[in-house]
């Protein structure tokens, strides 16, 4: 099963929706308090009714055009994440552009790509998430800035994993280069995180370790970069990342995980005002966002507040 | 002007309280909708109404004992904080301690103790923080842990300076010091935030430079620690860390940034459960804490969620 | 099945509650969202659950103790009514009573007893209601009070009958025995409206034409009054009185309607303070509501607001 | 002083304004948490700004044009009303009207006219009311139905009077001529309540016993009907029914009372569908609220929910 939560074109409310196909039918217009997966997905385990199950049931009413709510603007992220962790240096990839990255010669990413407590950083509340479509930005002070394409998994406030999207964790690779202490600030800024449009549930059968997540930056008409890896090549488990972030620290229910990069552009890439930025993942789905385009913040000024 | 927020004992409900003296009255018995600083310092401004005016105004109605509200755990956060910031190495002391708890030759503690960008870093949700009185807990996977005593700034949305307050920025020295990727997990876990109990508002002619900070941590009859510090060994001020804070960055009204600690324990020192945390800022108030006292944890479970 | 709602004595938030003789079982703790009747009914009803089977798949976890709930003060009402209305002269001992209290001789009570329009009016707001077991009051300028105790029906927005739960709708009989235009003043005022503590959910196979409804009302040490009537002497259909109701007036999910008294105390009795009101229906339960006592309202003065 | 209320043309919120002219400032924008005059009116009593002071501070910021905020549909309610409570016979020509229309003899309209209680009911919850600007409805089951143009104070939980706006009780005359218990059906029903668009604000020396109301309901090109009324033709004072409407009948902040009306149309008079509705008082504002016109309600039929 996989579901979408979106402002619904009619109603100006938000709206869960479930996907069947190229088609969405509302759940909310059938339970109205459920306009977020988390709701439901305690109520299907209290009730013990499946996600096959409910799947079938749910799949009623008027249905909408997904590309017609995804090209108008109409999709929001597919969970109400009242936060967002990620998790770095999981892949060997990323060990190598970190340590590239890096202004010291005592890398704090050799040692943490081998221990056994991974690396796991407050990435965005609720309201610094970019709903899928919609763009997100570059840092003013930063001249080195990458989109890291990641598997999401959300999360239940006791870890359990509730389903899979994808993510765009953008960052500023000099930044963070110019001293680890300033991860947060390489990480945590204005649209920097993005993760949807798909939720794809857990049904107890579905294997992330056969998936691939790929990225393509378009600029212009052509292609400024492409790239793809599999999750075979996740170091790390899932289960492990959960383990460490759930310690000592309890979560809401809604918590997106990001699982950290596998794809690293070359060393002479940046990020472009304009740029559109597409990850996908078999099975899941496709997160869509532009780079913000000054031009057009800047005809937006004087507006308003 | 200081106020407090606490839990009315009668009407179950939060209000903000002006304090005069041992005495608080409160305010939101006059404007049922300030229970929060945040919507009375907007409405000030707009209307034009000093910080001085207002406490004239405010002082009404039926006093409430504050030691009694603190004594019997009514107290609350002085400002319902959607986010704590924090930032490091802001005294010459801090880059000590930090350089000698670390596991690495080269120094990332040194480089930005000189460099324009200060360490800032996120801290807590407003779900994480302990209100003044409560306890505060230690990392359950370390063994090196240590209060830190910090002025904090009460922010507005747009960086503006609303007042003060007292905070204890909890810190386990030995899980940083292992790796500088893992200072999240270092400061954001259960119950490692507190601040309040009294916000001394912003009126113009204050000078925190003048004032100093006292730590005194009790254990059994005894004091296990005892320390002090004058801001004026702040070695950045707090427009050039609240600058970094909000640039990219859209920070929400109420936003709390603690701005470092210049008092550290000796490194043999470590918290024990059942210790007392005392913080005082002269011309606001004092922070207490206890810390966790796992007997009284454990005699707590089986009674319910 | 039957549920309720309470004060959660441990966690002090609001639950659902299901009753299984005489434990009660949180549903909330299962499903948080779920603190209402109305959010599940909607939940089952998508996913097609049976009452039934819920019934059995939400009697988990630790069970309280349901006597010991209601004698604490924690029961709240079973549904968390955006609007009570109610509903007049469904029975002919009401037409009789109505007629005695009248001081106009053209009778517009024997008029509305015998047309298709049956008399509704609003009795209450959420706020307005008492939950059960506490202190319902008389009306200051009355001098004849009665309660009215009622089979209510709890409603979806569509008009669905949701389930029932017992009602007592205070009413001043002089007041509007002066003029019919004073009705909203003889049914509207503070502390006139209970029900509950049960919500008994249909699940289709109930016959309210069978039930019996039983008022008593204790005074000091004795009966002040007792009285029963069966439902087979109600003159109107329940689907015709929320036929007229929904009828141009949306109602929003969760609405009471009380469908009128058969029991009316003689017209020399009057309720006094410190009265016990007792109102069953058998198969759902006992709503139990004191007259307020003035001593003791006099004797809460003075605290606070 | 008067203020209006509307949803932001750009922000797509509930924003406060202060009108000057035709030029609406956001106070909103100024104090987030004002989206109603209710929270702003205690900050001013508590603080000691007069209505005046606030009128001067407040005026600044970019201004809306007022025209345009009317015209395209984005004025609301100038108070949030959780409830609206109305008034009735309050004008000698009312107690003609209601003698004509009902089918009794013995009037109860003559009775309460002269009596010391006054009749009030229960009008609307907040979400039945309609905003200023769009259609109000026509029962379906009634055939003579009229606007009742009336002067509204908006009262805070203590029954003091903030300030005043015009309104219109839409009621329909048949069903309360058949039997006066039917008064809620003729008077609570879908869109049948509309008031605004501005709060003259009470500033203690309005004399509203000065003004004149006026009622103009078009049809097609023409005039359908025409009337106005003094406000020293009523009958009552506006302390007096404040007095019994919260005689032991607690309020919520910003109720609104509609106090009867004085402007009858002639008993062949009903409204038509498409019919335009102006209601005005000089010093406050005109209140315009088409007539639903059922082709377009069917046109809209079909599109969802």
């Amino acid at each position: 099963m996989r579901t979408i939560r979106f402002q619904h074109p009619e109603h100006q409310r938000v709206h869960l929706g479930l996907l069947d196909g190229n088609y969405a039918y509302s759940i909310t217009e059938q339970v109205p308090a459920w306009t977020d997966p988390m709701p439901m997905w305690r109520a299907l385990r209290a009730l013990g009714v499946t996600v096959q199950e409910a799947e079938q049931r749910l799949a009623v009413g008027t249905p909408l055009d997904f590309a017609a709510l995804e090209r108008e603007g109409y999709l929001l992220p597919p969970v109400a994440a009242p936060e967002v962790w990620a998790s770095g240096v999981t892949y060997e990839r990323s060990r190598q552009a970190r340590n590239a990255e890096t202004q010291f010669k005592d890398s704090v990413y050799d040692r943490v790509y081998t221990a056994s407590r991974p690396e796991l950083f407050f990435k965005a509340t609720g309201e610094r998430v970019v709903a899928p479509g919609h763009a997100v930005a570059l840092r003013s002070d930063s001249k080195w800035m990458v989109p890291e394409p990641e598997l999401c998994v959300v999360l239940s406030a006791a870890g359990d994993v509730v389903g899979w999207t994808v993510g765009n964790d953008m960052s500023s690779r000099d930044i963070e280069g110019e001293n680890p202490l300033y991860l947060p600030q390489a990480k945590v800024f204005a649209k920097s995180c993005s993760f949807g449009p798909l939720l794809l549930w857990n049904n107890g059968s579905q294997r992330p370790q056969d998936w691939q997540i790929e990225l393509e930056i378009s600029r212009g008409a052509g292609t400024a970069f492409q790239g793809a890896v599999s999750f075979s090549q996740f170091r790390r488990s899932i289960d492990e990342l959960v383990d460490y972030l759930c310690r000592d620290n309890p979560i809401p229910d809604g918590t997106v995980l990001m699982t950290g990069t596998g794809i690293v552009p070359p060393d002479e890439f940046t990020l472009a005002h304009g740029d559109l930025i597409e990850i996908s993942i078999d099975g899941i789905g496709v997160l869509r966002n532009p780079v913000e385009d000054l031009a057009v913040v800047a005809s937006k000024r004087g507006v308003g507040v």
